[in-house]
């Protein structure tokens, strides 16, 4: 139609007040405007190569705005090369362009319509489900109560420090293994409170535990090279593991951890290149390795040569007695990869990790870093900085672990006394959420569906499947919750429990 | 050594004062840190399964401390289920625990000095140079003036945006896509001032333009596939492909940018699966792709249908007339991936920027957001979108855009005056840089390092050469620069390339 209507000697003038579509009030001035849309109507061959455009005072009444607006927008033209004025003879579309016809523009548009041509974008299956706890009332993963963070003195810290570093010029490029002050009182920090025993040159800053597992296995795993992990896992890092290739070997979990002897069987039969846990807490369900247990995945570690990836999302979080230090506190600590994280401890939404690892490996990480996101957020790091040097941090770690358990009591409380025909669970000795296994009379799935109805989130539990083993039980967050938000959650859940077994 | 003399029933103690380090000005109370290394000392094997410990008073007395102090120790460690207290008796090392023994962990360190069984990490090729430009007077790759930024506007917006959402519990786990707010504004300026026509699910907020590039290229490279880029081209763009394995092709690039007729020779040759270029400001070159070649190009990818990743670090500034569209406010923008930074117009270290894709891509890619950092600042995300908002962004652009254009007269008026027996270059039409090319009788490399010396970085110009193509040319960013720091700057360069040809 086009083609018929407005080639190049039609007399008939396009309808530009339809094809040029102008905004007063816009910020963009509107003789950039008129560029722009003819630009797009010069590219989409509505007029083609020496076209004639139409003069600036008929162009002008059509797009009704004032003659100088248009003469500037083709003066522009002409200027960035699109079109040529000739004077006395009127503007015309510049001869050396490409010929792009109109029937080619109508072509393509059948073409996206059956779909022929269309650039196909590699998929990727649904990684890990899109979760989000954006929901007034949660029984959540297992996440701290933001609420409780330092956050007016980290919002001083980030104000002061980006005044400051835009000061000295220095929110620059900068060294991808994050902040020098972070590195520097991290190191004390984890010395102190893991049995570290490790420098600044053996950190590396990250965005949260996740870029910590993903750069750890960019250096660790190829593809095909077996892990082993346990069943069930800590479902993200499954998730970046078999997304480079990785071949998951999957052991048992106990009230004692993951079964080494299951390990010990695995590395007999085939070679072993890492594995991944949670030592201190698994997840999902919360147990800790014990100290046989350490003991002989250590020494399996050594025998059959392969790599420890300690995630120990939640250290800082354990009630019962002392922490047990980190596989990486060992003699072994050159076969582990440490992987911490401030998530935990403050909000998820402060992407500030870390990872722990021989110098060889903190010398190599940053190239890789910088084909990521090229480096930390340089302020946030520095201002978590500030926070472990004043002491910010280490005070909020004493207020909210003594919170934290006592809101563990009650929720196992609660648990107990009200709910013990309808679920199980075993009292977690540290982090933020209650493994909590579902009597199969209650549908974890169904349940989860119309407790959102009610207004409380609860896990359907079905992240947490393996292949052939639903498990119908979930993690039941209760970190966030205070004493009274966790009332109203069990109010809720019961509700719903009972009109489901009505 | 250890063996003989400290197997189980040997009767000299161990030298626990050695050992056991303690350091009374720690946060980490003495208790715990005696736990701890004691630990350590059990799962190095110095203390075997079922060893007797020391009473608590030897002990106490070995270290210096209050017995107390060491009998809460041992109530610890055999909470933890490291030992056992037997009333009358004394602590054992609990008998269960696996044999590790001494001389397994001496042979470990003689392996690890042969480096006989240590593990292997993958190793990467140093794949970009580590730059940073934390030096006093730079001549750098192109940057904005930090100095210039709405450093006081973004400070505050960002503690109230944290304030904010830490009290309603929104500082967590939320869309891997980016910030409502931030899409929302980003929208309507992309549509203003680049004649895009997309809305916020065609949107993705990254963590700059290394990220939009990375995940760009996880949608639409697999190994082998045969991408086009500029011979120079940016160096970091080249390296992530190479990454993911694609196959560099490689076209010339002249003053007209990327020459698309060897394009379409590579095309009839082979299948080509994407092109990268940076159309408006040639990285490194500084050249604009004219609109000849822009709708050559487009017809191209038409035809064989190949993706386009436009990256568009830089086009808010571009000083003569109008800056050209992108590629992807045409008709064929289903085939245009569309990246952009707010590190050019802030600072470099706002990792904010974003991927312009059609809606399909950007359902793809929180995927596989998710496996990298899991999501990005929200609190960064949404100050930023204040920024748009409240026109301070506006403000910023229009006053640096009128600064740096009189930067780049200052600059390149210099460069004519003094300098052109050195060197050569055009006055670029936009960026912040000044592609200069010099005089094979002055070699960049040294020329570099000698000016470093003297106080000034300029590259060394390593970075754009290709394999047996040395240019002996570099970026020289004068955005950065006061007028009164390019004098300086300037003067430096001129007594360095004095001294060089004396």
């Amino acid at each position: 139609m086009y083609a018929s209507f407005y080639n190049i000697d039609s007399p008939v003038m396009l309808p530009y007040q339809n094809l040029i579509k102008l905004d007063r009030h816009s910020n963009h001035p509107v003789f950039l405007q008129i560029v722009n849309q003819l630009i797009l109507i010069i590219q989409r061959g509505q007029l083609q190569p020496s076209a004639k455009l139409p003069g600036s005072r008929s162009l002008s009444q059509s797009l009704g705005v004032h003659r100088n607006t248009v003469v500037k927008a083709l003066e522009e033209l002409q200027a960035i090369g699109w079109i040529e004025i000739i004077p006395n003879k009127g503007a015309f579309v510049v001869e050396s362009l490409p010929v792009s016809t109109p029937s080619n523009w109508q072509e393509k548009e059948q073409e996206e319509h059956s779909g022929k041509e269309a650039f196909s974008f590699y998929e990727y299956p649904e990684l890990s489900p899109p979760y989000s706890f954006e929901h007034p009332l949660s029984f959540d993963d297992g996440l701290p109560d933001i609420r409780l963070a330092p956050i007016d003195e980290l919002a001083r810290a980030y104000a002061r420090n980006m005044r400051y570093l835009a000061h000295r010029k220095r929110l620059t490029y900068t060294d991808a293994a994050g902040n020098k002050k972070l590195k520097k009182h991290l190191v004390k920090l984890l010395n102190e409170s893991r049995g570290l025993n490790v420098d600044e040159e053996n950190i590396m800053i990250t965005r949260g535990t996740i870029m910590a597992i993903h750069l750890s296995i960019l250096v660790s795993v190829r593809p095909g090279d077996k892990v082993i992990v346990g069943v069930s896992n800590y479902q993200t890092a499954n998730t970046i593991l078999t997304h480079f290739g990785a071949e998951l070997r999957k052991v048992p979990v106990d009230e004692n951890g993951l079964q080494t002897e299951a390990i010990a069987e695995l590395c007999r039969k085939e070679k072993i290149r890492a594995i991944y846990l949670t030592s201190h807490h698994h997840h999902p369900t919360t147990v800790t390795l014990s100290p046989e247990r350490r003991i002989h995945l250590l020494s399996l570690a050594e025998r059959f040569n392969f790599l420890i990836l300690e995630d120990d999302y939640d250290y800082d979080y354990h009630y019962k007695n002392t922490p047990i230090l980190p596989l990486a506190s060992g003699e072994q600590k050159d076969r582990v990869l440490y992987l911490g994280s401030f998530t935990k401890v403050l909000a998820p939404a402060f992407r500030v990790g870390y990872l722990v690892a021989p110098k060889r490996v903190i010398k190599e990480l940053p190239k890789l870093r910088r084909l990521i996101d090229r480096q930390g957020d340089v302020v946030l790091e520095q201002s978590m900085g500030d926070l472990i040097e004043d002491g910010s941090l280490r005070r909020h770690l004493r207020k909210s672990w003594k919170l934290y358990k006592e809101r563990r009591d009650y929720a196992c409380k609660i648990l107990e006394e009200e709910f013990s025909d309808y679920l199980s669970f075993k009292k977690p000795a540290g982090g933020m959420a209650i493994w909590t296994k579902f009597d199969k009379k209650l549908k974890l799935v169904d349940l989860s569906k119309d407790l959102l109805e009610r207004g409380l989130f609860l896990s359907s539990g079905t992240i947490f499947n393996e292949i052939g083993r639903k498990q119908n039980a979930c993690r039941l967050g209760f970190a966030s919750l205070s004493k009274e938000e966790l009332d109203q959650a069990f109010e809720i859940m019961q509700a719903g429990i009972k009109a489901k077994l009505a």
